[in-house]
């Protein structure tokens, strides 16, 4: 069965559609500035479930998934749109209240302007289309395909939280009473890496950015085919927010790796610099948390991984729906 | 039961959101240019049914029905993301290629660029969200709010066949085989009136517009709202589509009352116009379909209808999801 990606790649194809095929599109707005937009749709039982979040959590969560794109543009987010299908049963609690309760307040402490959208009925389940537009300079959003031979990789935050949530809340850890509430917020009430991305783009650091929504290598593999390059990582420079040592009563070991290298949602933003400008960027965020995790190579499409002085060879999976 | 307008209103006031309102958003672009922007939202069972139309129609009307929200501006539509979640069962099959053809020709008859959106997977209904921008000269959108006393009130096109449609369609008639194609087509596969509403806008000939997405009475008073103002409709000069006295057999009287006044999905547009641009008007749409309709009166709020020498007020009840 065609993957979502191959059939995105066919379209882009057929339709010579050139703005398709980064975190965001990329549209002239005036002399100085570039609009970027992006539109992200979470489905009811697909991306969420009603009984493992709160409506304030998943309209959170609603805006960081745009949010987090248009970081990864390097862009600084300006107005928003929400599209939002719910049941007459659900339209008759507060849920929509709440969630509006939990989108805005995070609107509100990014600055970005609410300007319209669309409220439907569904037969079901809820499904919720989330639009976020940001500017960059002129003809510096950061691509997806400007990474060389040679660059840093680098990767703000730590990975596998998300996944690492979203196993306990399959298992039936739910958030009221839980002692893992770090990681299932992780999974539940992610946060968009919006001042980092904005840092970057305003000072021209990164070469080329994406953030983790679908896992590390699968994303990684997409800056790989736009930039025709290859990437080397080093095993232990990938920083794990669930500690190994503390969670190995609750998960086995390649349920730790897959949450690691496999697994989507965390949200933060892996880039690409020039070794030139290392210092720039570890000055740049002296106030944030990041890491240097590998080197981008010249075997094309090919990511290794360095573990212990043995190199293995990583498949670019990751989240697909089809 | 609160409706969605009541909820929008709310939610509105409450986060002071001044942008939303109107047809579309209006934001600054540049210096001379206004971008406004728009999202629907259309779901399976509640917007449309799979055994009533065919991909290639869903995909034409999942853009009509925006392109017709930028036409209410007097905006030129630019570009355009679609948003679509369908269940693997869907995905198996040609519907997503053949829904694409469909949208992609219309798109490609205005010269609108699809820049971006989204794939997901539902668990069982197909949901589209269409997002389409569209261009204004700078101040020069048409909003619902400008109305005058005094105005005189044009419709484009014809009443009432896209609700007949739906009523064939809701009698078992289907397209294939049928004999009244014509109304078929109002409902599955409508047509935007952007020539008209570029016309218009770019001529500052209409004092407020809006499209008919919801029913005469329903879209006209929303014009009446936000102007605050009321309206006259002469019953005669209301066109309708379906030929009174040729459908006696199919439908009721009272039906065909309901599609001309209160059913929506037309895509006709509504405008007022200060009576001094009365030929201005007329000249400028002389190779379109156009009717002086009634006229703008200061019964704020109130929707009179003159049938007869009789007046007969309105109730502005139209299509509403809650």
């Amino acid at each position: 069965m065609k993957s979502e990606f191959e059939f995105i790649e066919t379209v882009r194809r057929r339709y010579n559609l050139s703005k398709i095929g980064d975190d965001c599109a990329v549209l002239p707005k005036d002399s100085k500035t570039d609009l970027v937009i992006t539109a992200d749709l979470l489905v009811e039982d697909v991306d969420f479930r009603l009984d493992w979040t709160t409506p304030e959590f998943l309209g959170h969560k609603a805006l960081t998934v745009s949010l987090s794109d248009v970081a990864a543009m390097g862009a600084k987010p300006v107005w928003a749109m929400l599209s939002i299908g719910i049941s007459v049963k659900i339209w008759k609690t507060d849920f929509i209240e709440k969630f509006y309760d939990g989108y805005m307040r995070l609107a509100k402490k990014f600055q970005v302007e609410i300007v319209g959208g669309d409220i439907s009925k569904t037969s079901d389940k809820i499904v919720i289309d989330s639009i976020v537009a940001g500017e960059t300079k002129k003809g510096k959003a950061v691509l997806r395909s400007g990474a060389k031979v040679g660059d840093l990789i680098f990767l703000t935050g730590e990975l596998g939280g998300a996944a690492a949530g979203l196993r306990l809340l399959e298992k039936g850890e739910r958030y009221k009473n839980s002692k893992y509430k770090n990681l299932l917020l992780r999974q539940l009430k992610p946060n968009p890496q919006t001042e980092i991305g904005q840092i970057l783009g305003a000072k021209n650091l990164a070469t080329s950015m994406i953030d983790l929504s679908d896992g590390l290598t699968a994303d990684l593999n997409h800056i790989c085919r736009e930039s025709k390059i290859g990437a080397k990582l080093f095993s232990d420079k990938i920083p794990d927010q669930f500690d190994l040592e503390n969670f190995q009563s609750v998960f086995n070991l390649s349920e730790m790796i897959n949450f690691l290298l496999y697994s989507g949602e965390d949200f933060e933003l892996l880039f690409t610099v020039n070794p030139k400008k290392k210092f720039q960027v570890e000055n740049a965020l002296k106030n944030h948390k990041f890491s240097l995790i590998g080197e981008v190579t010249a075997n094309i499409e090919i990511i290794e991984l360095i573990h212990k002085n043995r190199t293995e060879i990583l498949q670019p999976k990751g989240f697909r729906h089809f």
